[in-house]
This record gives C-alpha cells, structure tokens and sequence, in this order.
C-alpha cells in the first residue's frame, strides 16, 4: 500500500515544524500548506520555505487570503502594538477564526489530494489564551468536517490531528529535536526583522525561550 | 436599542441576495461579505456589487481567497467542463469546502465588527446534491463558532441563519419579490459571459428558470 498522503499547516513557527515531524515520522506523504493572510511576520512565510524544504514534503502551497483588511488584531493591523510584557486573557495578538480559516482551507486542499489526514500544531498549555487552540475546538472541526466535503459524505471523512495539543513547550522541543528538526529555521517572533531575527521580548519569543531552557537544551533562536 | 449588525454572504446569485433582503427585513444592519475564490463566473462578483448597492447595505467587501489553484471543482478549474445536461450526485460543480471556508471568513469579520449574527443563503432542496448546504452542515458550523472566537467564549456566540435552507426555488423567488429583489441584477449562471448573460443550459440555469415558471413569475434573467 503507497503511503498515505496528509495535509500539514505550516506557519513556519516551531510548533508547525514539530507536528510536521510527526507526521512524517506516522509515514504520511507531507502536504505542507501555509496561509498568508497578512501577517506582519512576513518572516514567518520563509521560515516555513525552509522548513518544508529540510522535510522534504512531497509539496508546499502558500494560500493568499486577504484578511488583513478586516483588522481586529495586533498580527494583522499594523495600527496595533504588539505586547511585549506578560498578558492575561485573551491577548490583541488573537486573530478572528484563524484556525478555522486555516483548517478551512487545509480542508479543501485534503479533499482535493484525497487526503483523510491533516495535521495542525496547536497546543493549549501554552496557547495564549487562543480560544481556537483548544481541543473541544478540535474536535468540533472535526464533526463539521465529516459534514462539509464529498469525502465525507461518501464514507471518508478527514481527521484532524493536533499531536502537540496537550504537549508543553519543553515536551514539543524535545519531540522535535528526537526527529531532526533544526529549530533556527523557525520563527515564533511575532514581531520578527526581514532577516527571521526574533524580538526577544513578545509573548511568542518568552514562550519558547522557556521552553528550550525547561527542555534542557540549547536556545538556536536568531536574537536580533 | 440601535440594530444589530449582521454578516451577510452574499454571491450576488438569487438564493443571496434573498437571504440579504431576509436580514434586512428582520431589521438587522448588513455587512455584505463576498468570497472571490476565483471562481470562472467573475460576472457574480459584478452581480454582487449591484445587489449590494439596491439593498443599501452598510459596507460590502470582496475577500480574495486563492482556491483556484487547487483545482477539484468544475466552477475553480478551467480544465474541467461545465454540465450542461442533468446529472446525478454531487457533481463536478461542487466546490471543496466552499461553504465552510467562506462561513470562517464571515465569522472572523463578525468577530471584528461585534456582530453575532451572520446570514447564508444555502438551501438543501435544490442545492444539487452540495453536502454544505444541509441543515446539519449549518448546525455544526454554529457549534464550531461557539468555540472557536473570542465572543463565543465570553458568552456572545455567532447564529448561523440558514433562512432559505428548507424553501424550494419557487419559494426563494416569492419570498424576494415580496421584499422586492430585483433579480434581473442576479447572476445565478455556472458559466455567464462578461456582461452577466446566462447560458440558459447549466444546472444552475435549469434551477432558476423552473423556480420563476413554479413561482407562476416572469423570469426577468438575462440570457445570452
């Protein structure tokens, strides 16, 4: 039997690159999709160039998707600064239905590959807040999914993996780093220069510093 | 107590623009959404600025969403040949994910401007065999919003109005005539030339026309 193939989303952060990892340590045939949907972090599209590349996916779509116009975030709206001390609740970095956008679209995309499978990197421990990165979320697309499509409704209905969803910063570096992936591709920064360099100071950046020092292991990080 | 603002989907097809002139008879404010996903049919987003404007929304916006390069849909892909004669289960028209990508969309704007209510105008009778146009796709969809945003975590959750979803096509016709639609500026065509003229032959042409002759009404579409 061939290898199955998978749709993986890919930020080009570090999460993404670990549950891209994963999937291909299960033996699936990686589709990587990205969605620019007018982040700031324009960063962030080439780190997840780099990352596709050194996993050799089998191909890597960059879907455009004009969201930036309809603000309400500090990712998208450059009117909006990003916080760079600690925050509570859900902080101005959330997105409106980023997730379920991106899942949207991976969607699409799986059942055009005829693939039963995708994979997202969000986790909830260490998600910010972001109501879209719990598992009951998760788990609801999951319903929605084998609702929407044709492959569905025909008896084969997508599965959404979240493999990081109850991992914490440190247990994904480690998964990671067992794998191979080389984290100083990645970029978490949400504020992160043309070159990849991160910030340092964001709730992104604090977030996996932490991680690498819980983890044990050395910061790869491009500090500018 | 000023109105409350709604989402609107709007395609500029005659099953939208009857949901808008729905909306805006249950006195909500309408922000008119329309999903360009490069569909063949440009001559609807033409469609949709008129319907838009006779309607007098609040703001209308067009959101650009690379999907054509997927392919997977007869209407995305201009390898793939338009039916023109009656067919049987989901047919080649059929979008992947077309309704929940452009449902995600709606809810990221709700989400912004604070609206908790959004308007679709799918309807499951003459809805082609489409698996997103049945009322437990819209069900799911609305649990899914609940979890999903910011304001369905703090207790102000979207409502997906389905208002068409149990009509038939004669239904729609004399539900918008009565709130006076003007649906010679619709575009319902799978393949209508530049100028907005219907063939006359595709699925969604057979639908419409038979709508206006059950509904006992002059079919004011203009054919090429």
């Amino acid at each position: 039997m061939p290898a199955a193939p998978a749709v993986v989303l890919l930020s080009g952060g570090l999460d993404s690159a670990t549950a891209l990892a994963l999937a291909g340590e299960r033996g699936f045939v990686c589709h990587a999709l990205s969605v620019d949907y007018g982040q700031r972090h324009v960063a962030e599209l080439e780190a997840a160039r780099r990352v596709a590349r050194a996993a050799r996916v089998a191909q890597h779509r960059v879907m455009r998707v004009e969201l930036a116009g309809i603000g309400g975030s500090a990712l998208t709206d450059t009117a909006l600064a990003v916080p760079e001390g600690p925050t509570t609740g859900i902080p101005i970095t959330y997105v409106p239905a980023r997730n379920t956008i991106m899942l949207s679209l991976a969607l699409a995309w799986a059942e055009v590959l005829e693939a039963q499978d995708i994979f997202i990197g969000v986790n909830v421990l260490d998600s910010s807040g972001y109501p879209d990165c719990r598992p009951e979320f998760i788990a609801a697309f999951g319903t929605l999914a084998a609702l929407a499509t044709r492959a569905g409704v025909q008896g084969r209905p997508c599965t959404i993996h979240a493999p990081l969803i109850e991992l914490s910063k440190a247990g994904i570096i480690r998964a990671g780093t067992r794998l191979g992936v080389d984290y100083s591709q990645t970029v978490s920064c949400y504020q992160a220069d043309d070159a990849g360099r991160a910030c340092g100071r964001c709730d992104a950046c604090r977030l996996r510093r932490s991680g690498f020092i819980e983890a044990g292991l050395p910061d790869p990080t491009r500090y500018r």
